[in-house]
């Protein structure tokens, strides 16, 4: 079991003058603190526009400034926001990388899409494409890790030339991955992805239990296939904290920043309307915690309960003996982390510090003995599913030498994506993975039929980019199962017709569920041609430029 | 005057493993060490994909970490590239403020556009689009720092609805604004917009002399319209330089760090060839630096000429006499602050710690004695026309309350202006712009017949957004000055006619030149209210939705 601190840098209502900087440098005070006593991470949200809940906009700043003040404690992102409408993907690869140079390699690098309407309607993120733009910008960013140079991208939301994105990170071949989950699906989704668990929901051991055994049973199965270059098998909860030997002050510390925390968690996650810069969330909690199930009253009625129901955001909140006990219970059941809160809500400085430092002589160690030999011996234990499962993820990438940086038609060809990709399209695409997703090559082929097949290829023809031609002009031949299909492409536009071309430039011949599986991203072409599945005659250099001559995915 | 020293965290190739780390890990060794000397400030630039020429790509991770290992130093931006597509607005603001928390309010921030084909090709950004970027965003993100909460942005390149933007910095109304110049215009162009002016080029103290004298003409003419909340009037330079007892020594130690800088400068910003992660400015370094004018041997034959020719990148390269002689001729010109170039090409660690420690010891002393005075006096000489100039700039808004977080039609409007603001229209409006600046009335009515509002009208009916009419529909009347116009809403689209209408919701009365300033953005609607130049009869609570609902700038 490892231990870590939480932050989301509260500041209930109402504010004065100092007192953000008070927050931060108290917290940095905290993170020092916590560093000499063991804590193993710290964990920082990225956060925006999140009044009073989280002043924690900037993480990588704030850790930048934690890793001066601590020797040995891991900086962890919990999370970094990947939509790109947030945060460029080379601007998170290059601000990873320089945290992991000035803390010389102690950086967990979190990840997450954002989920508060504050933020996807700050930031213009529409809720049904962050799934997508998670999946696609990790891919993204670990490349920039691991690439040199990063062979570029281009997919509905990404569009980057080849770069080497810099500085490179100290840790090899990355820092380790997580992901912030908050129910059971996303923990599931962690382990297809072979990275940690953040799971940010309060949950029971009990629970936590079940997730944990579904969690590791994927992550040594076929269905995971890792998101970066390494997998991080590890699952984290978190629980609001506050340590006294004396339980009853233990809870007059913590109890009430635990429940504004859930409280204003809840507020800028649910429906409740926020007027930004005037809604006062702590008025709120005030007049309205007893409603919601945040009664101090009952918590003090029901002490000795934080072993019963976390439910109740007790957490954490109690003796030295009611934590280890809690703790024991999250340990047998396969957690491997706890992240506590304990600057939430109103709690004090003082108080935290006398928490960390009580928690370091009563409670860390009851829970360091051995730790090193059991967690070595899980490696050893997950070592050949892990190996598996890297053999799945598609490898890092070779670009040919000899590109050139061209600003220009770089440039064009950035804003020809922005342009073109309209929502249209990228449903389209979407649609169209969905379509061969799963389904038999006669099932596709009786799906694709002549008429289906004709608006595709036309459809092509349109999407046709000149400017990633390189000045070729000709015909493509697509030679599928019963229909033949070719592309002439003029200097500035392309058009489609059934049948034979009279002297293809390019002949490709594969299956039309293939070709369909190609395009959709299911299938790699280069796979299909080595498994003789795709047959290229004539020019066949022009074959990785295709994808991105027709407004797709470029090779480089 | 002022010292400084400057970072590009350099990397000449060949490249071994961890040299990244001991760079940036020997970078905050010297930059504790240049505060404890008494070093005012250091600068890092943000640099993306530039390799061996700058592996600074997030100084705000740098200069946080910096930030625990000094007490005085202050941390400067030079610079955080403002266009868009590289940073969000926002995150700019969070991340300045967040290290204005970190460090007790040390930060100064610098500013440019971004200006290798490296970087935007990088990102895509268009060259012509940057300089109206940089005056966008910077207005947008000044206005984050003091609007609370911030009313809102809509412009061809930034949409955001409102936010209280967090945290706030430390610094009031905000940190000192910088921006890169490299030319006399862009000199001119710092002092018109009321900031600092950090000059990258290597100049001449007598050069220098006549930038300083325009500079500080403009700041105290009614030119300067500040594009922040406050006036910094500081002009900086940059030298090269290398420190010894022993001028063959210093030129031995630090001639090819200002060579290198000074070449791969001309490398990444001119049209050289550049195939990433391949090329080796290094090796063309060695090969080239003759041919080029960076001639080692010509530097040591002429020595003792540090003091003739800056442009031969001798710099500050010498002993310490040599150096205060020539800090003198820059301070006598006016000249505020030398940044110097420590860490460039193959500089050593141990010769940078040196060459600190004997500024410190050797020429800073030269340059402290009344220092504050001076910097007292100038600021008072300076203050009625800073207090005038800050008289000029549109002031921080307040935006009416009652505004709910709304992410569906949010994002909606976010994609929508995406989508919509093509190139196209945005030259348009610029040209539109430029058609009103500066002309009068009769121009602006001659020229704005009866065929060009036509043309105008329709396109404002065509630019109807209905998702930003809240359900309205009904007749707009615009009664210019020799024509009335009528807009009719329906659910879905609008209809431009000419005549007055039948049951106007609200009627806008005002000369048509002042129509049209508003609609260019050089005049504001409020202020006509007030000035009675702007009548509204009818339902006046739709008028501050009028541009908004047209595709415009929203009102919050």
């Amino acid at each position: 079991m490892r231990f870590s601190l939480f932050y989301e840098h509260q500041l209930p209502r109402p504010w004065s003058d100092g007192q953000e900087l008070r927050l931060y440098q108290d917290a940095l005070d905290q993170v020092e603190l916590a560093d000499r006593i063991g804590f193993d991470y710290v964990w920082e949200v990225e956060h925006h526009f999140l009044e009073e809940y989280s002043h924690s906009s900037a993480p990588e700043v704030f850790l930048a400034a934690a890793s001066q003040r601590t020797k040995r404690i891991r900086l962890g992102h919990g999370i970094v926001q990947l939509p790109p409408a947030v945060n460029h993907p080379a601007r998170i690869a290059e601000r990873i990388a320089t945290l992991d140079l000035v803390s010389n390699g102690r950086v967990d690098f979190g990840t997450g899409e954002s989920s508060s309407s504050a933020e996807l309607g700050g930031f213009g993120v529409r809720r049904g494409d962050k799934r997508a733009q998670w999946q696609d910008a990790i891919d993204a960013i670990t490349r920039m890790f691991v690439e040199e140079p990063f062979a570029g991208w281009s997919s509905p939301d990404i569009t980057m030339p080849p770069r080497n994105v810099l500085p490179k990170t100290v840790q090899k071949p990355h820092p380790p991955l997580w992901v912030a989950c908050s129910r059971r699906e996303t923990i599931q989704f962690a382990a297809r992805n072979g990275i940690g668990a953040l799971s940010f929901s309060f949950v029971e051991p009990e629970d936590a239990g079940k997730w944990a055994d579904e969690y590791y049973r994927i992550i040594a199965s076929e269905e995971c296939v890792p998101a970066g270059f390494a997998v991080n098998p590890n699952l984290a909860v978190v629980l609001p904290m506050m340590l006294h030997e004396d339980e009853a002050t233990a809870i007059e510390r913590g109890i009430d920043g635990a429940h504004f925390f859930a409280f204003a968690l809840a507020h800028y996650y649910g429906p409740t309307p926020h007027d930004p810069g005037r809604t006062n969330v702590w008025e709120e909690f005030l007049s309205r915690r007893d409603a919601r199930g945040f009664s101090r009253e009952q918590i003090i009625a029901n002490a000795e309960t934080l072993n019963v129901n976390v439910g109740s955001l007790r957490g954490a909140v109690g003796t030295p003996e009611q934590i280890i006990d809690l703790i024991r219970r999250y340990e047998s059941v396969g957690v491997d982390q706890i992240a506590f809160v304990l600057q939430a809500g109103p709690n004090r400085h003082e108080h935290i510090c006398e928490s960390l430092e009580l928690f370091g002589k009563a409670v860390l160690p009851h829970f360091t003995d051995g730790r090193e030999e059991r967690e070595a011996a899980k490696a050893e234990r997950l070592a050949p599913a892990i190996d598996a499962a890297l053999a799945r993820r598609k490898p890092a990438r070779t670009s040919p030498p000899g590109y050139r940086i061209d600003e220009d038609a770089e440039v064009a060809r950035a804003h020809r994506s922005r342009d073109i990709r309209s929502a249209g399209r990228r449903r389209f695409r979407r649609g169209f993975s969905r379509f061969v997703h799963g389904r038999s090559d006669e099932q596709i082929e009786r799906l694709f039929g002549p008429a289906a097949q004709r608006a595709f290829f036309a459809g092509m023809a349109r999407a046709f980019d000149p400017s990633a031609a390189g000045g070729f002009t000709g015909e493509l031949e697509f030679r599928l199962t019963r229909t033949v299909w070719t592309l002439e492409l003029g200097k500035t536009r392309a058009r489609a017709r059934v049948g034979a071309a009279k002297n293809p430039a390019l002949t490709l011949t594969l299956s039309t569920a293939d070709f369909l599986r190609v395009l959709a991203g299911d299938a790699n072409p280069a796979s299909l041609l080595m498994d003789g599945r795709l047959r290229l005659r004539g020019d066949v250099e022009l074959a990785p430029r295709l994808s991105e001559m027709f407004g797709g995915p470029s090779p480089y």
